[in-house]
């Protein structure tokens, strides 16, 4: 029986984790939640006449005939209200990425998962996510080390939209770039103090407005707080037509290295590294992967809400055990 | 309280397991078993003093005071008996490397496990085991891909066994070495169709004996079946002196790539690799922090046999359920 998947949110992710659905073959896309109208939803040509689309406040109806819900909503204000709310209804799973908001987060889905019988996995894309596998293995196995997360070469989603923001600005794009030298001290085990900002520096590409004021622009990039004061910053402004041709993709990656010494003063390296084409595609396959193990943890009695570390690898896979065993073990 | 660990075999493993252990500050190193005499074992000094060494057939009369015992022996020809042996007398967990054999293993030893209540880890190294999991995330979130293993530059020491049985020669040791191009052709997402032979050259250094024939020795070792006939080897006849100023530790590392579309065609790579000064000690590292795990997983209920694939990442981590997602989430 295949596993019966419903899609909450039909952004970047939304389409991405529907198509991964797809192509998983046990598992069927049986409704896209949406809060626009349903009939404006344009699908992929691959999900057109393949799945039904409903209002999201329509959820409950669909409580019966869902075996797992995937939350593809942004973090900022949509996931903080919906995570709870669909946790009420469905089995979940999120790709909730603000880390300073974990644990407000997790206890206020664990609560709604709780109270209603339902699993909720949280926070499960690549980061949070596989780089934080990548992180707890790294320090169980050497607890005297050091875990350093880069991110990059990719397109920062919530940078490129802080430029956008400022006046006179048409199109904007922001690259976060590892620094090489960074890397270099890291993987040599030198263990430097690094804040992110000597870790990274930010590429923006800029359309200006015509006639805007280029000069205040750059300025108010380089001395914004948080998002670009603290980093190395460059900006280069280009015309519309280079824009659209360069600039449209969403590339990401980056790597977590853990460096540390085993008990006898040997060094180890452990690296995990991404390099993507399309950050919200990847996203949508780590999520549909992880909807399988929610769905079979689900089914065995797990209930509240937990985190890519509470779940057996052997969960995501379509694998039997023996065969995980004897083809990849 | 803290865990209870016995280690079985005091090789180069069970010596980096035990002073794995002994820098994990929830666990005690209660015994050593050994089926040599007890008295003749040489302790680091960081043991010494600190546990007691017992005889191999004296195992039971330990079962009482023992959480897990880790079992540091050969996979050729100790493992295979030891392994379902003291799967009866203890919770344990191994290193268990003979990929072929691993499901014949895995039943011999949870046939053992489950009749006298315990659970039993095998196979839990960096290959099987870390490059296990590697292989099955990467698998498991992009379905439409293939993973690919490459093994060094490090020390081989079957390969190194077998150069040493070859009459005329006093040492020897085999480098196995990624060859470069096809691993650009792999992170490239080409997907060449690449034997292990493809994948890796073998380097081996060797000390003849004065008088032995230098040429039918390295014409024994390039077409040795199995092991070196298959691949480009090279091999260097040194001095002594040298061989022991700069080939007697034992580096190892490697790394599994996973290329593969997302479901609407883009690329994805995703790379694990480790670069280890000694292959034991990381080996007994890894070993030490899956012990925890079983046991807490033991303590749980669970019973039989198991493998990396089915230990909840959490249960690596001395870290509580909340720590882990406000630090490495």
């Amino acid at each position: 029986m295949a596993i019966k998947v419903a899609i909450a949110g039909y952004g970047n992710v939304g389409r991405a984790a529907a198509l991964a659905v797809k192509k998983n073959e046990d598992m069927e896309l049986t409704a896209l939640l949406t809060r626009r109208d349903p009939a404006s939803l344009k699908l992929e040509p691959e999900l057109e006449g393949q799945v039904r689309c409903y209002r999201l406040e329509d959820a409950a109806a669909l409580a019966d005939s869902v075996d797992v819900c995937i939350l593809c909503s942004g973090s900022a204000t949509d996931l903080p209200v919906m995570g709870p709310q669909l946790a009420r209804i469905f089995h979940t799973v999120d790709s909730f990425d603000t880390h300073a908001k974990i644990p407000e987060y997790f206890d206020a889905v664990d609560q709604a998962a709780k109270e209603s019988g339902h699993l909720s996995l949280i926070s499960c894309g690549w980061d949070p996510g596989m780089f934080s596998l990548a992180r707890l293995y790294g320090e169980a196995i050497l607890p005297a080390g050091e875990n350093v997360t880069f991110w990059g070469k990719g397109v920062s989603q919530g940078h490129s939209d802080a430029i956008r923001r400022i006046p006179g600005v048409k199109r904007a794009i922001q690259y976060t770039v590892p620094v090489e030298k960074a890397v270099e001290a890291v993987r040599a085990g030198e263990h430097p103090h690094l804040t992110a900002g000597d870790r990274h520096t930010r590429e923006c590409y800029v359309v200006a407005e015509a006639g805007a004021d280029t000069v205040s622009i750059e300025r108010q990039i380089k001395t914004m707080p948080n998002y670009f004061a603290d980093y190395h910053t460059t900006v280069h402004f280009i015309d519309e037509s280079t824009f659209l041709a360069e600039h449209t993709k969403m590339p990401h990656g980056g790597f977590v290295i853990r460096t540390g010494e085993t008990a006898s003063g040997d060094q180890s390296l452990i690296e995990y590294r991404l390099q993507l084409q399309s950050n919200p595609d990847f996203t949508g396959s780590i999520l549909a992967a992880f909807a399988r193990a929610v769905v079979r943890m689900a089914n065995r009695g797990s209930r509240g809400a937990c985190s890519v570390f509470d779940i057996p690898p052997a969960l995501l896979s379509l694998k039997t055990p023996e065969q995980l065993r004897a083809e990849l073990l």
